[in-house]
């Protein structure tokens, strides 16, 4: 639709003609879940068009319950299955516009008679809430997949008052994150009553459970299956069109595909990766709305070439918020970068005026140029905003390092003076200069069992939040008095979050010792102990 | 203490003495009007550091009620006042960081024993307490200063239950904004009851009221002045240091003054502007930071340059937050740049999900180069985070247009597919191409006197929002039957926000017509008459 309307505010006299297989010509599908909790109470609501409006207001002939089941390039043809009757047709196109969008996995290994759904559309929408009124009040339904829409549907279901287990084949939920970012999100979910399995793979459905590999049984009136999405190529590759690495369809920078009079857009079209170039589906509402509206550009032709994707994302964890751009610490060293980690976990605002609140954040920094490879963060309160704010530095290659420089609107009520924006640039800095050394959590372990001694420096009051086995607690304000314990043994320091550890690193590194900072301090460790802990893995990598 | 103990962090051998001529050596100065209402309860929380802990975790040696008083260049000594019993010391230094901030400016009209008190310190701020305990509940207050720290004491005095009236010299609130910005504060001020006065200049203060020079008379059993501040030079001048034309210490990119062994930061420091490169004071505390810590960088030896300031600012006015970077229309005008103005209302994310509220703003482009100038947003939730995006997108130089492709994180409770700065750059970009024409609301009425024709084409349920008069209806979906009518004239079209008028103006545009679009459409227009009836000033510019 948004190809279609902007198409048209350039060009009056065009014919342009929609074809929608569903009987929605545009609705919200990033809002589908929360109409099954009530959040969104109006089913209306969810209806962003009708065909009657853009007549009306576009002069656009969008025709829903009609499907394209083949082109014929050569006569540049489609071919248009009514699916009201199942007569067809041929439509004949000077350009062609493919947005047919990605379609949902479907679980391999469920009895035929299982009822299992997955959430696409409005009409999927309505048959789970049809399906759900068979379930009873407290009912138990299944989740596989613990991703953006996983998490949504078990959140959504929970709060209808159902009995939720999320089943994620994964160690941990979110694969956009890593382990120790997705931690708090699982623990969260298992708060709130949702009984959160990971590296659980489901070995069978049945009519009325669930079966996972590991032996478990999960009872399941009804199981939801959001377990990914493939594009929808096939119209595309039939008519011969070339497909990308990643399955989609493959386009230019102008969204063009092998053939130059048909475009393709949205979930079914391959994008460019912002940080290597690489092919990529990134599945995302925005760069959909986006690339719409630069087809109809390129169609009329006054167009920019695409930007490559970031992949920003976010999602409400039931409260918790969730968000990452780029590449994660895995997917870094998957692709064979050197990278710099930072963890953070600074308040939302000044912590001395009421409401603020944790955040846990995360930067990705490739060691080589100090280019910002990706981050995460997550938390309750300003959340969106860091991840907006580092977006947007991503996408004009600023520095990790400048990150501190950047002027961030502060008043107490919104910020801090050093924004945590700012913190994780001066981190960078310090990072990139060689003036803090760090670890990560992971390898604290092998650190100490090469025999590092590990100083937690830490107030008193704040140990009881929980300590980290075989530490030696010495205050900051006692290391000039007490630092020649160490001499001649690598020190690993180590604070709540990673602050008072950096200026006791400086005091012991100015004495001459050889000082690493744990990265992230106790929490990130917490954090990363829990992970391996909840996907019943050792903590050492 | 930036600068002190990031200098301690970077050098154990140092020695690092802090002279601080009030009785706390760091305290949250952003928070003290929020103790005035109890928002921030406890005084505790606004103190920052001591002396002792910053001797037993920095080895500093912090020195209250220590004024330095004289500085000699040539012998490397500072002359420090002792105020408790007013004895003196020479201190010598290597090298010297000024930081003495920036002192209020006082009324210049009050009598010797009016009520009037000015807030910078926590002593102060304990001073308005002690005051504020001899006005009876529901007394009298006046606030003089429309500026950040007079809203904020406004908002404060009025949620202790005082009758609080807010006198403003300038046409508008809160200078940095333009004016039909602005004009929603004061409404929302006056609809909590404050009793706002713009355009009101104060004639005399006497011991129980203010004068104004119209004539009005405010009762007053306490008087805050609360406009602008004044850099505390005087110290550096008579050092014979340089100062700039703004009145600020001047200081190279280094933070150092016309002396090579002394060092200039904060309020006192003129810093270098980010648009045009002048000098400016930019009193804000994340720069007052930054430039603390990049002066010890300095000393020790291995400091970047500073950035030039953008400026990016951000209030609580009452529940409604005001932010802005960079320069307002009206600094852009007066500076001889020839610019693009946007405004824009969204929602503060996806319409179709509880909870989003409408946010306005407004973009202020280089016509020559489609560089971003300023940026204004004002709303509720969503204002911090659209502001530090486009602040930046400022600091990397990023084109208006641009903002289009920024990859923001979309959910619908977070933003929109289109995020509101994406919508920005689509302007922009239309704008720049000149695929879109405005005309601002100051200008309606000279087109519609040169023979302009006003077609509002909102749909009917809008219109009881109010209409601009002399205004025809025509809905949108009507235009292409309608058009002929308007032959051989020029068209304004309007309409809520400005985007279905978008699409109207490329319909007429697309028919042969003559056709500019009213920016911001009717609520800009209705903000801007609003600006000019609360300052009594005629709508036409």
């Amino acid at each position: 639709m948004s190809a279609a309307t902007r198409l048209r505010r350039l060009d009056e006299e065009r014919e342009i003609i929609v074809l929608e297989r569903s009987s929605e010509v545009s609705f919200a599908n990033c809002g589908l879940p929360y109409h099954v909790s009530g959040v969104i109470a109006d089913r209306e609501a969810l209806s962003l068009q009708s065909p009657e409006r853009l007549a009306a207001r576009f002069r656009i002939d969008a025709r829903v319950r009609h499907e394209a089941v083949a082109i014929d390039r050569a006569a540049k043809t489609v071919t248009v299955r009514r699916l009201d009757d199942g007569a067809t047709a041929e439509i004949g196109y000077d350009e062609l516009v493919l947005s047919p969008g990605a379609a949902p996995r479907r679980l391999a290994n469920a009895a035929a008679d299982a009822p299992v759904r997955t959430l696409r559309t409005l009409d999927d929408l309505d048959r789970i809430l049809t399906d759900l009124d068979d379930v009873p009040p407290a009912g138990s339904v299944v989740v596989v997949g613990g991703g953006f829409i996983g998490i949504e549907m078990a959140d959504n279901l929970h709060r209808r008052g159902l009995d939720v287990a999320l089943v994620q084949r994964g160690t941990h939920l979110l694969a956009e994150l890593d382990e120790e970012m997705a931690s708090p999100i699982a623990d969260h979910l298992l708060g709130l009553g949702v009984d959160v399995r990971l590296g659980g793979a489901v070995a069978a459905v049945g009519v009325d459970h669930v079966l996972l590999d590991d032996g478990g049984r999960l009872p399941a009136a009804l199981v939801i299956a959001a377990i990914g999405v493939t594009p929808e190529a096939s119209l595309a590759a039939d008519a011969g069109l070339e497909l990308g690495a990643s399955g989609g369809i493959a386009v230019d920078a102008f969204h063009r595909t092998s053939d130059p009079s048909i475009f393709a857009i949205g979930d079914a079209a391959e994008k460019r990766e912002a940080i290597d170039g690489s092919g990529t589906l990134a599945t995302l509402a925005g760069l959909a709305n986006r690339h719409g509206r630069a087809v109809a550009d390129a169609i009329a032709g006054g167009a920019t070439p695409a930007r490559p994707a970031l992949g920003t994302s976010i999602v409400d964890a039931a409260g918790l918020t969730a968000a990452s751009v780029g590449w994660s610490e895995r997917v870094a060293r998957r692709r064979g970068r050197e990278v710099r980690v930072i963890h953070t976990h600074p308040f939302s605002h000044a912590s001395y005026y009421p409401g603020a609140v944790p955040l846990s954040m995360k930067l990705v920094v490739d060691a080589h140029d100090d280019r910002i490879l990706g981050a995460q963060v997550v938390g309750t309160d300003g959340v969106d905003k860091r991840i907006d704010v580092i977006a947007t530095a991503m996408s004009v290659g600023l520095a990790a390092s400048a990150l501190a420089d950047l002027e961030l609107a502060y008043a107490p009520q919104y910020g801090s003076a050093k924004d945590p924006i700012n913190m994780l640039g001066y981190v960078a800095r310090n990072l990139a200069s060689g003036e803090d050394r760090v670890i990560q959590w992971h390898e604290l372990d092998r650190e100490l069992a090469a025999g590092a001694v590990l100083v937690d420096v830490r107030a008193e009051a704040q140990l009881a939040e929980g300590r980290i086995p075989g530490a030696q607690w010495i205050p900051v304000e006692s290391l000039r008095e007490r630092h020649a314990e160490f001499t001649g043994r690598r020190i690993v320091v180590q604070c709540r979050v990673g602050q008072g550890a950096h200026t006791a690193a400086r005091l012991l590194s100015e004495l001459g010792h050889d000082v690493v900072n744990l990265d992230g301090g106790y929490l990130t460790w917490r954090d990363g102990r829990r992970a391996r802990a909840l996907a019943e893995l050792p903590l050492a990598a």
